[in-house]
């Protein structure tokens, strides 16, 4: 049978290449199938006053099919002549630029959120311009951030090491992850909570997916919300999750990265048991501030996909409580990504 | 002699013209004055959670040579892109535009506000990137607005007539000044103070001037400022001010509109006495929420110059004690500006 309703846990830019999949194959297959994200707001920042929300503007502009495709972020078209400005008076982080057109969306978001609007309500306000297909939801109102624990290059570059403790924005866009990195801290998390519909998203869908997003800040800033990861646990959808990493490399973004820095490896099997088989314990990650992931901790995977070259994974995996299965994971071009969702299904339910 | 140092009280773009006229005389006459503007914030506000200051950007911009002058506000090359984006999702004023090099410096200060800094140190760090030849002060650090009483013309259509307060912008970038105004009130203004450097640019100048600003809403905020009006009426130097009337009209702007408001005649003399002689009682206003021109308050003019088609107003003046003459006030280019300054300069000696 096919499913009424579809729940996907997603990040950025990957999140949105499978939420555009999930539609296709929706579409294709069963139009009237309701499709909601919770997306991830760990990578969200006030920044020159104005709150950043990266995932869901990429997820957002995807669906809406204004993203630039070329430069894989933000909106086709863009212009950078406010930056400009800002740059000429040393206002913002000058390896932070901000479109003319994405920030239209910054602006509206952080007046409505001054005005004491959640998230949640501005969300709808701000995707209401487009027939995205795909309801989105802020995995929480609250302000959860990603902090990372760094040697900061310049001052350490004279002599000791010197931390310092950065946005996760700048250790990834002013620092491409290539610096001393001793970890992350998770700001915020736990006095969150979920963002209205987001339990019930979970709890009343026919299956939930995991996008092949970031595993450690994309994914597991979603599940360390309190409540998410024990709705996971309990929702009596099957819980499918498609491997961000194909044949020990990263399909995009900075999964590779992250998992480093949490000491995994960058492997299918290592991300499954990270996320761990529900009802079996996870791997413990020491040190992560995932609470969700700690010793004696539960995890929330029925089954897992992993691309063909990865298909050695599969029976270690079923070994320990994750159905898997090996199959393309690329997603090329539509085609490709509506049979990785048939695919994905099709294990949710076998 | 030449006074080494100039005081200009000055609202937005009649403000900025004279400025850059004063400018035009110290290059030519005397490069080593230095010249302070006090400008206006009373048409200052928030709006979409962003601090605008049109008089300071307009004297900032014009002083710069980056103003419209075709337009006749904003930037030159400016552009939209922002805006319409703003307008897309319902956010903002749809009669109020913000230009996308402008939104620079909007994003800017506003950023700074929110971090403690006063306006009086911002405005620094936004004209540090030009030479402007003028120090801009704003008025007050504090946030003083002028809203004004009108009918609604929409909701007034339909039969009685409904009241409503709208901020000054409204009023006159949407309205045009076109409904039924019933006055002005003056939002913060009682527990306002001068800005720092705003009583010494007063007390210390060799000579200060009135531009040919809005002298109810432009030059009447700046006075009404708790202790600027007793500052001009105490200090030494001589104070001058141009007519912002020629011939009973408008030179630009609205100052006749707001002249009607609160029932003065648009006169080059009937300015002078609503600002009044210094040690002279200032022709009383009803009504008017100006605390240094109420009934009994003192006047602060030693001197007037208005157009020569006003000449025959110059007797009468003189006779209430406001040394007065009549030259030409149009500032066609800058030799005309030059000129009228010198001529000020000259009627503040004499």
């Amino acid at each position: 049978m096919l499913p009424s309703r579809i729940t996907v846990l997603a990040g950025g830019v990957g999140g949105a290449r499978f939420l555009s999949a999930v539609r296709a194959w929706a579409r294709i297959h069963s139009p009237s199938t309701r499709i909601t994200a919770i997306v991830n707001t760990g990578d969200d920042m006030w920044h020159v006053g104005l709150r950043i929300t990266p995932d869901l503007d990429s997820i957002m502009y995807a669906l809406a099919g204004v993203n630039d495709t070329e430069r894989g972020w933000g909106r086709v078209g863009e212009s950078e002549r406010v930056s400009a400005e800002l740059r000429e008076w040393g206002a913002g982080w000058p390896w932070f630029t901000l479109g003319d057109l994405d920030l239209g969306a910054h602006i509206a978001r952080s007046a409505w959120l001054r005005e004491g609007v959640p998230l949640s309500s501005i969300v709808p306000r701000l995707t209401a311009r487009w027939d995205l297909g795909v309801e989105l939801l802020p995995a929480t109102d609250d302000e959860v951030a990603t902090w990372v624990r760094i040697d900061d290059p310049e001052a350490s570059a004279a002599g000791e090491p010197v931390e310092r403790t950065v946005h996760f924005q700048e250790w990834w866009t002013r620092y491409r992850a290539k610096v001393v990195t001793h970890g992350f801290e998770r700001r915020g998390l736990a006095g969150s909570s979920p963002a209205a519909g987001v339990l019930d998203a979970i709890e009343n869908a026919d299956v939930v997916l995991l996008a092949p997003s970031n595993p450690v800040v994309s994914i597991g800033t979603i599940l360390d919300i309190p409540g998410i990861h024990a709705a996971l646990q309990a929702t009596p959808a099957p819980v499918v999750g498609v491997s961000p990493i194909i044949g020990g490399a990263v399909v995009r973004g900075m999964a590779d990265a992250c998992l480093e820095v949490i000491g995994v490896p960058t492997s299918a099997a290592a991300v499954a048991r990270l996320l761990g088989a529900r009802g079996g314990a996870v791997d413990a990650v020491a040190g992560t501030a995932h609470p969700a992931r700690e010793a004696g901790a539960q995890g929330v995977l029925d089954a897992w996909l992993v691309d063909e070259v990865d298909a050695d994974a599969v029976a270690g995996l079923e070994a320990e409580g994750i159905r898997s299965a090996a199959v393309p994971l690329w997603l090329r071009d539509e085609p490709t990504g509506v049979q990785l969702v048939s695919d994905a299904l099709a294990l949710a339910t076998s």
